[in-house]
């Protein structure tokens, strides 16, 4: 599947990956009116909001970028019918040719991180027969438990070559108050690099070290199936890890709305112009309330995606070349 | 919702939560047998066995604990049939009168976690009506992403008089990897203490600070709404978390299965004979499947469960005594 997101990436020439994070303040009134008609202002008519909301960015992006990202959460926040579509939302982007990356940011001890793997990437047994649940090509993955609630779901991607993003320093403003304690190296570590004492260093550093590590445990031709998610707003963290983890693919929020451009990016990616994946959410689905796509109106919501998704390439193609 | 879980765990003397993690090698044959010749072996038939063998043992134990704690990965990798089986669960518990905690291990930046905690904690508004989606009474959170990944989880707790248990230091053998690792005090906790050199100390102690202050944003009439999950495996970490987050109910997996026993436990406890809750999942779900258990037949797992209660209340109550 590495392979395969490498491959849609050079082919449309976009490394980036649209958030389908639907929003129901994102929603044009007219398909809420529309589905509120069908299904009463239910869990149900929001979930029938989404989804024709969702097919339709889709329909208008899906041969200009590789991926998409749904975020499990903003199905989740709108109960079963929320998932339901979380679910259709996978299944209509894979037969559109698109990887799927779902943003689920699970984590668990042991045979737990295995359910949620085997939900998410691979099948469950259910008497004689194997069953899907709900079958993304990638997912995010929280690190806080350690090695025993990360090696289930690598277990799971050999077997369905699948991959994961795990989570090493997060686009949000307080991902330092954990993520960048400064930590002690440990007796092992010191030993192993030959030197008495090794500098404190922030904990995510530590974390891509565990990441590239239990990259090495999956490789696909060139990049590991395993990689990490580096926001784009720490971009001097980026570089820093982009050298820790030369094997492990980037996924990058943060850029857009979150703060991040297209100059913070160049540190994520390697000398080959690989190696690093943006994600775009709001700024992508929601395009047609930003002044500048305000033209296409909400009735064109798709197409102002569309130029978005454009831009967004042109973006960060320059900040490549320059 | 925490003084509620206070006054059932007087009631019932039972400072237990019964893990309702259902695995299709627990459920009983004959249970399984119905639900494929009915649904199949499908999804939908895997979903209608759990949903069986749980409501026969919460009609078991719904009087002699205060509480459960269905683990949602355990239902997810059964997709969408397996998500209408947890919230079917949650449901009955609540009218069965207990307190419910999903143990769902979300966490996220800001806006994301909102919808997470809306999910199964409060209610989203669609339209001009609000729904409500799992609605739990307490959720499980991940706090490697900060503050802004806990907050929006903490208000929601506010809005609906719920609560959470953030993870601090968790039960699995491997939690040490990262939760562990020696930290260096930071110039401010420093300067609040009046100390030029504070020592490093383990992140889980970090953590368990920033939980006891979250606390104090939400506090109930003798403990905070907003609680930890510490490890029964780690008997002495939870000595020294205990005084950190006096004011913290603290949930403690690894009970039984996992390894910790009675004796390891008192130690989560504060004098007053509060502040913990025990979790077991398999030791009691799966009770029929131990030999001390097994006279009770698979016909009889529910009353199999709820001897595994009984003795699990003995087991604690001696080493409170003690």
């Amino acid at each position: 599947m590495i392979n395969q997101l490498i491959t849609k990436i050079k082919e449309t020439g976009a490394p980036i990956v649209v958030g389908l994070d639907p929003m129901l303040k994102f929603v044009p009134e007219h398909l809420k009116k529309k589905a509120y008609a069908e299904f009463g202002e239910t869990l149900e008519g929001a979930g029938e909001a989404i989804w024709q909301y969702n097919k339709e960015i889709v329909d208008n992006i899906y041969d200009v970028v590789p991926a998409v990202k749904p975020q499990i959460a903003m199905y989740e926040q709108f109960g079963i019918p929320g998932l339901v579509v979380f679910k259709k939302t996978v299944d209509y982007c894979k037969q559109k040719g698109l990887v799927v990356i779902g943003d689920i940011k699970r984590g668990d001890i042991g045979s737990t991180s295995e359910a949620y793997a085997v939900g998410h990437l691979g099948k469950v047994t259910v008497g004689s027969k194997s069953c899907y649940g709900f079958d993304e090509d990638f997912a995010t993955v929280n690190p806080y438990l350690g090695s025993d609630g990360v090696k289930p779901f690598i277990k799971i991607c050999k077997e369905e070559k699948k991959g994961l993003f795990i989570l090493v320093k997060t686009s949000n403003p307080s991902s330092g108050e954990f993520q960048d304690r400064l930590v002690k190296a440990q007796a092992a570590e010191e030993q192993s690099v030959g030197q008495g004492s090794l500098p404190d260093r922030p904990l995510y550093e530590i974390v891509g070290e565990q990441v590239a590590k239990w990259g090495e445990e999956h490789m696909g031709d060139s990049y590991s199936y395993i990689g990490a998610v580096v926001g784009a707003t720490y971009p001097e963290m980026g570089k820093i890890l982009r050298k820790i983890m030369p094997k492990s693919y980037i996924l990058v929020p943060g850029y857009g709305a979150q703060g991040g451009k297209g100059k913070d990016l160049v540190h994520f990616f390697n000398k080959d112009g690989l190696g690093a994946i943006v994600n775009s959410s709001r700024g992508i689905i929601a395009a047609y309330q930003q002044e500048k796509y305000a033209s296409f109106g909400p009735e064109h919501f798709g197409e102002a995606s569309r130029a978005a998704v454009l831009d967004m390439k042109k973006d960060i193609g320059e900040a490549l070349d320059s």
